[in-house]
């Protein structure tokens, strides 16, 4: 069992920029140290290699599931005609079906130790918000969670599912806060900045309440980094290429990170390169800035310096709905800047055909995201000689995305049938 | 891993009444010869204690994420106040989320073994249907699936993830056989014995073609002693209850009868007590008669002596789908008649209230068949003096199952606020 994290700020090549506060306006990184668990502050800005997992938190992990399985995807090589060895850690055997959890668990941790009796998140489809919900069941916390309205009113199994876990759930924009009751009108679709703003606002207006976030900051990707740890002991041999997706870094980071900094401390994984798959629906490492940037929508929260394509960029919509960010982790912007990363953007049509191709050798119907890191897996299987090795992280399941299952069989259709 | 199926037949304290004509019409025991690979025929008579597992079954096992875990639900006790032990397998981690997969992926290689090109099937709620379309497809055959039409309107996930495996799935009625014409109006619900008879007249009424059942039959149990035989292995006590739900039996079987088999064999368990939990919408253990009866509701199958409700048997409509049937399987009914095997109903209201709890504190989200096993285990909780064990099978998960949660939420507030 995996007992300490991974942090790669003791490892980078070079100086990874620090959040700072825009020239204008309230301290946004003092908010930060109101709102966050006083640990995390904390494991934001340490450059200590290892961080000891907490007895309670390891605890949890073992009861959800962990460690999670590595796979070899042998149907799925079949069915490529490929002879590159491909395998695969499977993060939708969590109980919310993704890897969410491992940091939501820590957070949530973390929020008690401060003696909050409440957390508080923003979520858009919901897996955030399942993660949080469960995770503060597990430590006997209330949780509330603001998800935008078009969510709450078309993705009804999560809300069912987090109210399930005892959460209370609004639909944000809310009227329980200030800058809800501002934007609200009933058919507002609502946006996950507006959502973050509500939840940051409950946090601040109550006692003994706590923000949990689920991505970008470095000590989300920190507490990911079991899935890659536990890879590593797992992996029979080392790849040649290890793939994950990217939505704002934290399931590529958790993934990719350990391996990267043993190579990075010339402590093997010499030949292993690294790719990150992003949606061409927000592209930032393939085509964004690498600059200063608000993480939210509505620029409270500090700046951070990485790939972007504005904060005030909005993704088209598309299934991967975890993918649909602006920004990448600072971490993982400056690895790309200096090379130690690759990265590729994929289109939804592709992505669910190789989704297709993948639940049908092999069983696990991959999350729209995942399916990302499945669609590269196969272009590598194409390109890479006979006996290379690529490993990719699952980071969930889709049975709760049968939305875009019903469009990957349309699609399917066209394309079979180009004459119908 | 394990290498060999467990058969109960071996070591049966009785004889077990083998399946039987009725007096008049066409030889039902020639239909299933026809209709069913041939080597499931011989596992449904064979007397061996031990069937070797094939090595493409066992390569199928490993890849899609066998042996599943075992787990402490030390949550679960606390938040029970119990200082009764309390394990659980997990068949949830499967991709199909439930224990249906075992038998599928089994029946589909002794098709493909026969010459098969195709699998025809019936489906309810759509568990079975989406075992049996994902154990085709790793097994290159095409799958057929009659969904009674009611379901095939409202359960569009398991609808939908049939076809993403690659199934065609035609509503029943349906107009592509004799049967399914004759029933056939737009608004005709369906029904799972129209649902079966149309299944076994397109597996006559085509080349190349086999028909897979989803329970009740002796080799569906059979196989699903993968389940208690790791279980087995995994223990790191013996259990003084072994609990799992009942719906025809497979996932009671394929759960208890390793360790049930080595209590009539005086190899160990010898204080295991074996609970079977139904629901109160079929209670054939605790309220039907041991007789000979059809094990579907227009008798195209063989006759077995079973404890049943009458094929006629019309449950009322509850969450858990695969619970609603008539009879039990021969060897279960006849453990169950000579005492080895305890039986008790509850209702839904109950069985959903203990599904909250235990993913409140657990973080699962018990399939609604699998939460009335769930529901038993804090009545024994309760009961036994503490240091007790007790195990039981989570089936499933309920994350495709969100009715049933609104449904529990619902029941919830009013339990809560019975002023409201």
């Amino acid at each position: 069992m995996v007992d300490r994290w991974y942090n790669i700020a003791a490892d980078l090549p070079g100086v990874l920029a620090p959040p700072k506060d825009p020239d204008e306006g309230e301290s946004r990184i003092a908010l930060l140290t109101r709102i966050l668990p006083s640990a995390l502050i904390d494991q934001e800005f340490t450059a200590e290699r290892w961080v000891p997992i907490p007895e309670e938190v390891r605890e949890v992990y073992r009861r959800v599931g962990r460690p999670t399985p590595l796979l070899r995807a042998e149907g799925f090589e079949r069915a490529l005609g490929t002879k590159v060895h491909i395998y695969y850690k499977y993060e939708g055997v969590l109980p919310v079906g993704s890897h969410k959890l491992n940091t939501a668990v820590a957070q949530a941790y973390y929020a008690k130790a401060d003696g909050a009796v409440e957390v508080a998140t923003e979520t858009g489809a919901g897996q955030w918000g399942m993660a949080v919900s469960l995770a503060a069941a597990l430590f006997g916390l209330k949780a509330t969670v603001f998800m935008t309205r078009s969510s709450y009113n078309s993705k009804r199994q999560r809300l069912v599912f987090m109210r399930a876990y005892g959460a209370t759930v609004y639909p944000s924009p809310s009227e329980v806060t200030e800058t809800g009751r501002r934007h609200f009108r009933p058919d507002h679709p609502g946006s996950l900045g507006i959502a973050i703003s509500e939840a940051v606002e409950y946090v601040l207006s109550g006692e003994r309440r706590k923000y949990l976030p689920g991505s970008v900051m470095e000590f989300v990707l920190l507490h990911q980094t079991v899935i890659g740890l536990e890879a590593m002991r797992q992996l029979p041999e080392e790849p040649d290429y290890a793939v994950a997706c990217v939505g704002g870094g934290s399931n590529f980071g958790g993934f990719t990170y350990p391996m990267l900094g043993a190579k990075l401390r010339g402590e093997g994984f010499g030949k292993t390169k690294f790719l990150a798959v992003e949606s061409a629906a927000a592209p930032k490492l393939t085509r964004g800035e690498y600059r200063y940037d608000f993480p939210d929508a509505t620029g409270i929260l500090p700046l951070i310096k990485m790939y972007t394509l504005g904060h005030d960029y909005v993704p088209p919509p598309v299934h991967a709905a975890g993918l649909r960010y602006h920004g990448a982790a600072p971490s993982l912007s400056l690895l790309k800047r200096l090379g130690h990363v690759e990265a590729v953007a994929y289109g939804q049509e592709e992505v669910m055909e190789a989704a297709l191709l993948f639940a049908r050798s092999e069983g696990v119907l991959p999350a729209p995201e995942s399916a990302h890191a499945v669609r590269a897996v196969i272009y590598l299987a194409k390109k890479l000689p006979p006996g290379s090795v690529v490993v990719f992280n699952m980071s969930g399941h889709g049975l709760l995305d049968v939305d875009a299952y019903e469009k990957a069989l349309e699609w399917e259709k066209i394309y079979k049938h180009p004459e119908d």
